[in-house]
């Protein structure tokens, strides 16, 4: 059973206050036989003080050993099975830059890239153009036209954009046209359901034509598409939950991923100031905060441990601002590990916090693997980590006389 | 999968004899900042060298987060799937005074309540009336008479009281007539379902006799009906475990529940040393016996600290009497916690011990919260417990060849 059906049946209404602060990546690994991993290392005063006084665990991301994209790790977070709901790589990057992804859209993300006189690509990201140039080169995609369809081109980031199309009976299940590798051509849509071929023939059109436009460009002299998604049908947090939900995040996906299962996404600013900043703008307004911070992957991706170190303690020196708001729950996760020992998102348990006055202390006195692993909220799958917030919350009627 | 159809399939028959003592609601939050559970501070010397000398753990009653009535939390430690197996207020409140639930009844629980002479309720539990008038007016409402349908109105506390309604084509999918607010006038008994429909005008007849016949009483001049509900169809312990079972329970909700998943629930006199004696004096009839002791919850209910450590140490203090007997399998555990600090049932994992001469010995010292945290059982579902007795009683053979 999905544990939602229960939130849906038992969720109470309060004017309790619920934040939860997403490290992205936190969850690391040790780097050397004697070494402690980033979280350890790094200097959490405010961090292990409410670890002190509050519970602690481990939060398995989808299930032992699988390894979650940023989609289903949020989702796990929110208390959306990951299993159950799947997001495509183009309605998340649609999303990510606040495209209102409609039910009968279907999103595409596309990369400039370099070709040369033979179709060949000799460069899948087009020399990492400025976004500028982006910008500019998705104005000039935008006279494309093609019959019975409506179509959307925004530029994302670098070299990054997103295609939408709108229509009648379109279908997501079309293969990527980027090869992959450096010297194929780029490959022509492919439907993979016969549900998907009037995409898969649209994206086509708007392939050539662009080719066309695209001719005499350099480096950006073709494109591939990705991820061909429709928006995913995912309940909201209200709906489920009972909760007025906001967003405050920086990155795009993250922004997108919120307002997939209903957050409003707020102004957040650039920096994690201006994100502390617009929690406390918006403390009234909501019952729910997702807090998103996203340099601990960073650093764990660029597997620069020092940085991801530094990153901890800049969001470390920001707890006691979050926590002067008074949450009645406030708790600090990662949706997955990533350990710069791999240099990529992990299947690692994720360290979690929660703090509560209702919470059941353990022994737990510094946030960190080590000591998580014996906390108080054992090691349980992400999905649960809202049901719990919501306990602990008060927001739940008892199941069962 | 449900692990009841292992059990089924894996059951073995042998002399072993398995207790399973509820300390009801025992599991409990800390009060102050540096201070312990309830468990923790009790002085427990039993429980303790039980717990050195076998393994621990955390039971989750129902999923993290959840917090479960009476009824799911003992279903599951009868290893029940509580989301799979739903027992109606009615029919709990029926089996609790002892009355035979038949699987053509509809049982529904009655609160007698003070209505102003426009009808609007004035007190929704008729100034909590004491039991013997609660018995007397019981008396005259038998005096009501339905077309064929068999009646039963029962005496439970105070201003409760059960009726039955027993016939052909009964379903129970019938809405509460409590309005639950005062100001309000008692509803219409209304059907949810069709084949509810008669159990509603069945339901409305009576409440219009009750009427008539408390007209001049006073407080209680009216009623409400609520819970409707018929018998669950929930297979016996003996059908999934092969366990011939006996309920040594002095409450009667729990004498209930214990009769629904087929116990032999016999006299267990009104105190913990009658309960004591029953267990001593059934011990070569049965092989699994469920020991009850609810006072862990009330003391938890009334918020009183200092009366749960007192009535945990009562608990502890008959732990010998009852190890004496040599369980093969003796766990004890509680099917929720109930901390003082919230004065209700609460999602927090109640502590187990497990004490068999076939367990794998852990690092527990003690019988409480913050070192179950760390033992051998580690957290799980509560309803896996009953597996674990069978296992530790060499009642199951292996799975597979």
């Amino acid at each position: 059973m999905d544990v939602q059906e229960l939130t849906r049946e038992l969720k109470l209404k309060n004017n309790s206050k619920i934040v939860l602060v997403v490290s992205d990546g936190v969850g690391g690994v040790q780097e050397t036989p004697d070494g402690q991993t980033e979280l350890e290392t790094a200097s959490t005063p405010n961090l292990d003080e409410l670890a002190k006084q509050n519970v602690c665990g481990l939060t398995i991301p989808i299930l032992p050993g699988i390894t979650p994209g940023s989609g289903p790790g949020h989702l796990s977070l929110f208390g959306y099975d990951p299993l159950k709901y799947a997001i495509g790589r183009g309605a998340l990057e649609a999303l990510g830059i606040d495209f209102d992804l409609g039910p009968k859209d279907v999103a595409i993300r596309g990369n400039f890239c370099t070709v040369d006189d033979d179709g060949a690509i000799t460069d899948r990201r087009a020399d990492r153009i400025p976004t500028e140039t982006c910008v500019r080169l998705v104005e000039k995609l935008r006279a494309i036209s093609i019959d019975d369809v409506e179509l959307f081109v925004e530029p994302v980031r670098d070299y990054r954009f997103v295609v939408v199309l709108r229509g009648e009976g379109l279908e997501d299940n079309v293969a990527d046209t980027d090869p992959q590798v450096v010297g194929a051509k780029v490959l022509e849509p492919v439907a993979r359901t016969p549900g998907s071929k009037r995409t898969a023939e649209i994206a086509a059109h708007f392939a050539h034509q662009a080719k066309e436009i695209l001719r005499d460009e350099r480096p950006a002299n073709m494109l591939t598409l990705r991820g061909f998604a429709s928006r995913p049908l995912i309940p909201s947090m209200n709906e489920v939950y009972g909760l007025n939900s906001c967003a405050i995040a920086v990155y795009p996906m993250y922004r997108g991923l919120a307002s997939l299962v209903g957050m409003d996404v707020v102004p957040s600013g650039s920096s994690i100031d201006d994100q502390v900043e617009a929690l406390g703008r918006h403390w009234n307004s909501f019952d729910f905060f997702f807090f998103h911070f996203k340099y601990t992957d960073s650093a764990g991706e660029d597997g620069n441990f020092d940085e991801k170190v530094r990153r901890i303690e800049e969001l470390d020196a920001r707890i006691p601002a979050i926590a002067k708001l008074r949450p009645d729950v406030l708790i600090v996760t990662g949706d997955h590990s990533t350990p710069t020992k791999l240099r990529s998102h992990s299947w690692h348990p994720v360290p979690v916090l929660l703090a509560a006055d209702t919470c059941r202390r353990d022994e737990t006195t510094q946030f960190g693997e080590s000591q998580c692993v014996r906390g108080g909220l054992g090691q349980f799958e992400a999905k649960y980590l809202l049901t719990l917030a919501l306990a602990h919350a008060g927001r739940l009627q008892k199941y069962g006389a």
